[in-house]
C-alpha cells in the first residue's frame, strides 16, 4: 500500500457538508465559512509513550485524538466544523489505521465535523489533529473574561481519568466496575461540545480541564486578572473517587480531583444571575453543572477543605517539559 | 523552562494582523475571515530522519517547515493568512527553538502569515504545521481543471534540491558554488505564493512540485481526466544540472529533473490564449515561467527526449510508505 493508496482507502470520503468545497486529495482543502462567524483554530499533538502507551487500542486512540481537539472548541463556545489529521506511523498497518479511523470518524460524525485534509508519513507514532470551528463574531468564550463575584462551575465529574491511571499503575485499587467506568473516562472522553455552544452569552470565561482543575482554572484567573476560591466539598466526583476522598487515600483522591488531567470537562465562570439559566441547561443536556466556588478580586487560587480551611499545598498541573 | 514558559517565550507575540481576534494563549485562536472568501486548509508533518536529518540547522528547518505549507497555499492560488505549529522535541532546548522560530518567523513575516496557535510536547522530533489561507469564493485553483490543449508550465527551475541531495550522498559531484546554490534550494525553498495568487483566473489547474514533476503532474492529469506530453529539452534547470543532462550523468540528471522532490516550484496549466498574460507575469515576478508541454486527451503521461522520442521508463515519485 503506498501513501496515495492509503489516503484513498482510509481518509478520502465524499464530503457530507456542503461547506466543504474541496475535500481530501488536492494541495489544500477549501471550505466556505459561515457569514457573520469567526473561525476557531486549534492543534494538538499526541505522542506514543507520552500521551498514550504503545499498544493502546487504535479505535480508542482515534476517538481520543479528535476528542481532545473538540474539547478545545467546546471551551471557546465554538461549533467544530472541519478537522485535519497528520500522522506518523512506524509502518504501514491497515488494521491499525482502519480501527483508528473508525474511532475518529464515529466521533466526528456525532459532532458534524468533517475530515478535510491530512498528511501521512513514516516515523515514531505521532498523531496531530487540527480542528477548525466557527463561532458568531465576538461570541467566543475566552479565558480572560472572568470577573470577581462570578460563580465557578465544572461539568460532569472530575478526576476519574487520573484515578484510572493510578489504578492501572498500581497506585490504588478499584473494583472491576469502577475501573471500567474510570477507564472509559480516560480512554473515551466525551468533549462537552454542545455545552460549550450553549454557554455563548452565558459564561464569562471557560477552559477545558485537560491538565487538571487547579492548573487550568489558574490560567483563567491569570488571564482575567483575578483569583478564585474553590471548595473541595463541592467538587463533583464519581462515587469511587468520593469514597477515596473520604477515606485513607485522601491525598491521592485530591490529586486526581484537583490536578488530574484528561477529564476534558469544561470549567467555566458566570455571574450569579445566570444560575437559573445554567440549571436549565444542565437539565436540558442531562449533564451535571456544579458550582464549585467563586472568582475573587484577590489574585490567588485558594482551595478550601470541607471545614473551610485552605489547603496548604496545591497539587501541580501536568507539564510536558517537567524533568 | 516549563511548557507554559516555552509558549510565552518562543511562540506568543502580539498579533500584527487585525483579523487575529485572539492569538496564542487560549484554548483556540479566533480569526475573522474575509467576507466573500473561502478558507484553504492544509497540514504537513516533518519527521526527523525522514524529512530532515538529525543535526539540521534549526533556522533552516523553521524556514522549511513553513515553506512546504506556504507552497500548498500557492498551489491553490490562496493567500496564506494564519499558521499553527505543533512540535515534539526530545528535550527542552532554548537555543534550538530560538533558531527554529527565527527561521519560521522570518518567512511568515515575508508572506504576512501569522502564527496563531500551537502545541509543544516531548517526543521524537516532529514538526507539524497547519496553514490557513483565503481565496475568493470559487477562485481556488485545483488539480482537476486541466483541459486537453492547455499548456503545461513550471516556475523557476527543477531538480536542484534532488541534485543537492545526490551530491551530499556522494552520488554525484558538484563544484563548491553549484553545491551551495543547489543546497540553498533544498534547505531554503522559496514557496511561489505570489505566483499562485496571480494565477487565479489564469491557470486551469496547479500543483506544487514536492514529490517530483512526473508524480505531481500525474495527480493533475488523473484528476483532470486527461494526459500530458512533456519535453525534456524544455525543462528549466540550473546550469549545473543542464551540464549533467547533456553529459554522462544523464540518468541521474533526468531523475533529479523529473522525479526530484523538494523543489516547491509550481506546475500549472493554462490555455494557449493565456501565453501573453503568463509572459507578463513572469516579467513582473522576475521568475521564469517555462512552457514544458501540453495536456492531451489521451490519459497517459508521455515525456519526450530532445529528439521527440518518448522515454521508456519514467522515474518514480517519492512515496513515504515505499519499502
Amino acid at each position: 500500500v503506498n501513501e496515495f493508496a492509503l489516503i484513498e482507502r482510509f481518509f478520502r470520503r465524499a464530503p457530507r457538508d456542503a461547506a466543504v468545497r474541496l475535500g481530501i486529495g488536492d494541495d489544500a482543502a477549501i471550505v466556505a465559512p459561515t457569514p457573520g462567524f469567526e473561525i476557531a483554530l486549534s492543534v494538538d499533538m499526541l505522542v506514543e509513550g507520552r500521551h498514550f502507551l504503545a499498544g493502546t487500542d487504535p479505535e480508542r486512540l482515534g476517538h481520543k485524538a479528535l476528542a481532545v481537539n473538540l474539547s478545545d472548541m467546546a471551551a471557546m463556545g465554538a461549533t467544530p466544523r472541519f478537522a485535519l489529521l497528520a500522522g506518523a506511523l512506524p509502518a504501514s498497518d491497515d488494521a491499525w489505521l482502519d480501527a483508528f479511523m473508525r474511532g475518529f470518524r464515529a466521533l466526528a460524525e456525532r459532532h458534524g465535523t468533517e475530515l478535510v485534509g491530512g498528511d501521512t508519513t513514516r516515523g515514531p507514532r505521532n498523531l496531530c489533529v487540527t480542528i477548525v470551528g466557527e463561532v458568531p463574531a465576538g461570541a467566543a468564550i475566552t479565558r480572560g473574561g472572568a470577573r470577581p463575584g462570578d460563580d465557578v462551575y465544572v461539568s460532569g465529574s472530575l478526576g476519574d481519568a487520573a484515578l484510572a491511571l493510578a489504578a492501572l499503575d498500581g497506585r490504588t485499587k478499584l473494583d472491576r466496575d469502577a475501573l471500567d467506568a474510570a477507564r472509559e473516562r480516560l480512554e473515551r472522553p466525551l468533549p462537552r461540545v454542545e455545552l460549550g455552544m450553549r454557554l455563548r452569552g452565558v459564561a464569562t470565561a471557560a477552559i477545558d480541564v485537560s491538565d487538571g482543575l487547579v492548573g487550568d482554572l489558574g490560567h483563567v484567573v491569570e488571564r482575567s486578572g483575578a483569583g478564585a476560591a474553590l471548595d473541595v466539598g463541592a467538587l463533583p466526583t464519581s462515587s469511587a473517587l468520593a469514597a477515596k476522598l473520604d477515606g485513607n487515600e485522601r491525598a491521592l483522591a485530591l490529586q486526581c480531583a484537583l490536578a488530574g488531567g484528561d477529564d476534558y470537562e469544561l470549567c467555566f465562570c458566570a455571574p450569579p444571575d445566570a444560575r437559573a439559566t445554567i440549571a436549565r441547561l444542565a437539565s436540558a443536556l442531562v449533564l451535571p453543572l456544579t458550582r464549585i466556588g467563586a472568582i475573587t478580586a484577590e489574585r490567588a487560587l485558594v482551595v478550601r477543605d470541607e471545614n473551610g480551611a485552605p489547603l496548604r499545598a496545591l497539587p501541580r498541573a501536568y507539564d510536558h517539559f517537567a524533568p
